[in-house]
Formats: structure tokens, sequence, C-alpha cells
């Protein structure tokens, strides 16, 4: 157990849509990810999930409206709401249950099966 | 449902070692808090809690060593492991079990009986 740099774990990697592990607490992880482009649709049936955007702009994308996150900003997407990220480029910290599929319901060629720690 | 700023809610509030309520998840709820001095030495029994600082610096003090966090830094608590914060200025947010009280196994005149939302 030791403290954790944001900034230094986003230096350790580059690739996009690709959740890293960061930590663990309470049967939840705390990722980071950096993105670019857009997701796909998807949900968590059973879980709720927080995005913080640490750099750049992301726009969670709901089936009724969309919300613009700036850096410093957050945003709870409630379990079983399909959500679809959109982003010029940001990098993000999640928290969410362990079982959390990050492509939730939809298997896809952006589905990574297993995440890994950094 | 709504986004939440943390810069914007940490504007709301002046009172230190006093957690706010800002967001609600998998039982757990995300918190923003303002410290200056020392906390009391406790423990959460049952509850991992996570602490990230926003602003300035804060160290945790476990009983054998000292996390001293930036800006941008986080470290989780573990359940049972004892700490004391210690800062002298910083906001931070805390992410913990709902289950969680702030002093822990400790009551004092620094215990909040019911943390509000903001």
């Amino acid at each position: 157990m030791d403290k954790v740099n944001i900034q230094e774990k986003l230096s350790l990697f580059d690739d996009l849509w690709s959740p890293k592990i960061v930590g663990e607490m309470n049967g939840h992880y705390v990722k980071l990810a950096k993105a670019k482009g857009e997701f796909v649709w998807h949900k968590h049936e059973d879980e709720d999930e927080l995005i913080l955007v640490v750099e750049g702009q992301e726009t969670i994308q709901l089936r009724d409206r969309d919300i613009v996150l700036n850096a410093g900003e957050f945003f709870i997407i409630p379990k079983g709401v399909e959500h679809k990220c959109v982003t010029k480029g940001a990098s993000v910290l999640l928290f969410e249950p362990k079982s959390t599929a990050h492509t939730g319901n939809v298997k896809c060629d952006r589905t990574v099966e297993k995440e890994e720690w950094i």
C-alpha cells in the first residue's frame, strides 16, 4: 500500500479506451484511462460508475441529454443507464465495482477482457 | 443526477474537518472536506477509505510511517489501520462507504453526527 500520483500513473501508458487499475477498496477499483474519439453505447446493469475528468474534456452522452465534463468535474452514471463517451482527448479517473466490464452489456472490439494494474 | 464541479462545491463552505457529501454510488459517498491543523487518531473497522488531495498538502500519519500527499495524489487507508491527518491547509476528496463515521472508532468534539449534502 502506497500513495498514487495520478500524473505519474498517466505517464505510464498511451493506449486509448483501455482502463488501468491503480487502486482497490471495498470491492471497487480506481482506474485511469485515456480517451479520444467515441466509445460504444453501453450500460452497466448493476453498477453505478463514477467518471472524473483529470485532463481535457469528455462528453457523456445519455439517451436524453449530454453531460459535458471539464477537468475537475465528475458525473456518476447510475446503473442501468445507457451512455456513450465522446471526446477530443481526455484523461479520466474511474471508480467502479470490481465486477464492472468497461463496455458493460456490449461485447465488441473495444472490450478489454482483463484490465491490468499499473 | 447532475455533474459535480469540485471547485464550485469547495467554494460553498469554509468549515474545517467537516466533510460534505457531493455524490452517492454503490453504497458509497463522495465527499469534500477542508482541513487545517491536525485531526484525531482513529480507524474504520470495516471500511477502506480513499483520500485524494485536491489542493494543498496533507500528511496521513500511520503508526509506522507518514504518507505525504500533494495535490493530485491519493492514498487508500485500509480498514482497521489507525491514522491521523495533519495539514497546513488542504482540500480533499473522500470516497468511503456510507456507513463510515469520519472520526471512526473515536467520539470527540470533532465528530460530526450527521454530514450534509451540498
